[in-house]
Parts: C-alpha cells; structure tokens; sequence
C-alpha cells in the first residue's frame, strides 16, 4: 500500500453539489466513472474503483448504506461504516470524489419513486429479499441521475445485480457504459464481502466451503457433469458439512438471460448460491466456460 | 401561419440514432428542449412547440403513441396518427428533431423496465386508468435518456400527468427543467385534444360543458363558495344536462400536493375533471386563485 498518497479527495454530501460537479465535469470535457457501493471498502470495490480509473478521466466512488435495498428484520441498522477510512481507501485506490449522502438526501419526505425490472428480480436473491431489487434499481438510477457517469462499474459478486442493472438502464436507454469485474477473493478464496466482519471465527473457516463448492462444480462440469441436481446435491452436502446454518439456494443460470436451467449446456454457464452461517447471509458465484 | 416555412426538420426513427444526436448536440454546448407528444398534433401541442424554442437552442418533438399509457380497452389501436401533418405542423412551430420510433424500438421483446411514482397515480385519472401513470412515467424516463433534454415541456391540460412527471424528476434526480404550458381552448372553451376528432357533432357541442362548467366554478371560489360538495354537484348537472354520457369524478386539489380536498382553501386549488360523451373521454381543469 502507497502511504504517501496526496490526499486530494473531494467528499460531497449534498445532491445539488453532486450534481453541479458533474454538470462541471462533463462540461470540461472529462469522462465520469461511477462506482457505487454502500461504503466499509474492501479490496473488491478498490479494485473496481482501480478499473473505473482506467475507464474514465474522473472517479466518484458513492457511499451510502441504501435502505430501500434491504428487506424487513434485514441488517441495515448494523451493516457496517466507517467513512473515514473509506474516503482514504477511495483516494488511495484512485477515486477524485466521494459522494455520500445522508438518507434525508437521498429519499426526502413524501419521496414516491421506484424503478423496477420485472420478473428475473423475483427469482433467487429476489425471491429471498422480495424488495431488494427494486431499491437497487431505484438507488442506481438516482446515483446516475446525480453523477452523470459514462461508465458505472460494479462487481461480478453480485452477479444478479450487475445483471439486473444492466436490464435496466437498457431498458430505460440510459447512456451509460456498464463494466462488471471479478469477484476478489481472500487467501482461502472467500469472496470478499462488507458482511464478512459478522462471522466469528468458526463461521469464517466454514464460509471457505462456498468457493470450495463453486470450483468442485466447475471441475466436474469441465469433466463432463452435465445434472443441476447432481452438483448442486454434491454441493449442499460440501456446504452442509463445513457447518453451514442454512442453504437458501444453489442455482444454476443460463448467463445471457438469467433463466434457471436444470441440464448444463455449453458455453458458460453461472452457478450461484447464497448461504448462511449464524446470522450472516453470504453470496458467492461462478461463471464456467466449457465445451 | 406560414406557408413559406423551409422545412429542414430532422426526422429520427432509431433510439441509436436520437442518442447520438443530442449527444452531438450536448457536445456543441447546445440547449437541448422536448416537446413530448403522441402526435396528431394540435394548437396545444404547437404552443410547447413554440414555449420550447424559447427555453431551449435546439427543440426535439418526440412523437410516440405510447402503448404501455393505454389501459386494456381504450383507443390505443383507435388513437389518431398522421406523422406528415406532424412533421410538417411540428417544424412549424419551431421543432429540429421530430423523433418518431416505432413500438419495437422503443420496448423491444423482453422489455421489463418500469417507473413507478405511487399514491398520487391511484388517484383521479389513476383510478380509471390503472396502469396509465406507469406507462407515462416509463415513456418520459427513456425519452428523457434518449434525448438528454435541459428542458422539458408538458401541458397543463394533463394536469395530473404534469404532477407525476415532475415527482418523477425530483424523486430520481433526473437534470430536467420541467416546464408546464395553459391549455390552448376551441372558441368555445374545449381544452384542444386529440380525441376530440372523436366526437360527433353532438357530443361536440355538448363538450363545451366541461370547460363552461370549471369557469362557473371559478366564479363561485371568487364570490366566496367554498363547498366542494356544493360547486361539484352544480357543476355535475351543467354537464349532464348538456349531455354527457358519464361523470367519471370532478374533483378539488390542492396544487402542490395533488391532495383532494373537501372544503376549498386559499390561497390556489385545482379543480379536476373527466367525462365521457358517448364513447369519448375528456379530461379538462382549471387552477384558480383567490384571496
């Protein structure tokens, strides 16, 4: 890590100044990148935040712990902050802006409007967290109304989110490029997640079981494995095993689509699944390309 | 008017195509202004024409009867069109750009995007056209995303739809100045519409009711009636004895939120309308204020 970084970064809390930036920022000429996250920075934002310099002449990381994407008795009050360190994280990482609103700013008094994608939102991480999709949906849209961005890029972790956000500003003909990059992942091969510091030690050795199961099915896909139901029995067993809590799904996907499948065709295919250990909810994937 | 008009309007079909060219107009620091219409345009649509030119460099009328707008049963299939008088009334009046898409360019198969202001659309129009308001919302978001507008016109004759635009706006941090324009009248009062080629010479006639009624109204609001149970029902018999087929609500609100209220307050109220002559539905209002 660079400890001598110039730390130059604009933090911005207001929607009218966000706005006005942008306006300054596009008007000069500059490509904006957007990288929204809901704050307590990991190497996986860093890395899209590293991806998005590379895309545009200007970053703006947004910070903020969006309600409307979490569900009732979810962890919104307890997921984790902590701005100082994400604004140092930002800079160090090649962010100009930080943009993190209050939620007053964001959703003000008699605030009424959603942007929803129908039907692949219900399904899988929809189908456990009935109106978490619909908050992503509205949120990002408000942050690209606010950051005016030419890219947005986000991370392949959240598969079905990139996926969903991708559906939407297609649909909405929303003129911003969306990247979505790799998962990063710890030694062990934990992807990293903001929700990890909830594990205590027990549940952070049994959480490696998530990706041992993913690279188990990729294996046997690649030697020829071609039943959901016999991978994803081989990984509920992997999983179930390490000491898992509960198993909400293991899904295979048809990537172009998001469409569930039962029998495995190539040339990609994505395997998710979202499992939990104690109360912490993760979720992992992996996109296999086989002939 | 003018006759002698050198027509050099542009005509846009493809979202590809309307994208790059206020992208290009942008890019030449240019003011961007849109009239968005469903064609058939009359001295109303004209007017936001002209109200545009005023406020914009460049004004961009789309024209698009947009399905998602219509409730199952209504005239979608009926709805007049006639895009050469347009092109030609729309260049006229001051339009550069007339975009003009087709259905499957603007909701191409597998379309699952919308946007949904909720509350003040379940009421009034809301009420007898349930999926109407979301259908606008969705058609002026991608519009919006597609002609990158500074500026945006809508007509006060679609007074609720005016509301729910600007919340729109607000809610989801879109960068347009939404400007709203007064109803242009027939001689006779009849707020201009499409749909009023519907009507026979009866219901014609019978249709002045509407506009004669929101004025007897004002009237009695100016000499102190405050009851809008009272101005209601005396406005409901004007209509019904001129003729009409069907009251489907005449209603008080209050302007800036849309709220219906019961006893009429100063210093401003908006006073509502629908009703059918015959199969023909008509929506007209009136904004009084007073002291």
């Amino acid at each position: 890590m660079r400890k001598d970084v110039p730390l130059s970064i604009q933090t911005i809390f207001s929607v009218r100044e966000i706005q006005a930036e942008a306006d300054r920022l596009r008007s000069a000429g500059k490509r904006i990148g957007v990288v929204p996250t809901m704050g307590y920075l990991h190497e996986g934002h860093l890395s899209l935040i590293r991806r998005a310099k590379e895309l545009a002449d200007v970053v703006i990381t947004t910070i903020f712990v969006n309600p409307t994407q979490f569900s009732v008795g979810e962890d919104f009050e307890s997921y984790p902050r902590d701005l100082d360190a994400d604004n140092l994280r930002a800079g160090e990482a090649g962010a100009d802006v930080v943009f993190c609103p209050d939620r007053r700013e964001m959703y003000p008094e008699g605030y009424l409007t959603y942007v929803e994608v129908e039907t692949v939102t219900s399904i899988l991480e929809g189908a456990f967290r009935p109106t978490h999709f619909r908050g992503v949906t509205t949120v990002v849209a408000k942050l690209f109304g606010l950051t005016k961005p030419h890219v947005a890029v986000f991370g392949q972790k959240d598969a079905q989110q990139a996926f969903v956000v991708r559906k939407m500003v297609s649909d909405l003909n929303m003129d911003v490029e969306i990247h979505v990059e790799p998962t990063v992942r710890e030694p062990d091969g934990l992807a990293m997640s903001s929700r990890n510091v909830y594990l205590n030690r027990a549940e952070r050795t049994a959480a490696a079981s998530l990706y041992a199961a993913l690279i188990f099915a990729e294996k046997q896909i690649q030697d020829g494995e071609r039943s959901v139901e016999k991978l994803s029995g081989e990984m509920k067993k992997m999983i179930s095993d390490a000491g898992a809590t509960a198993i909400d799904y293991i899904a295979c996907v048809e990537p172009d689509t998001f469409t569930p499948v039962e029998a495995i065709h190539p040339p990609r295919i994505l395997i998710l699944l979202a499992v939990r250990f104690g109360a912490t909810r993760l979720i992992d994937n992996i996109s296999v390309t086989f002939s």
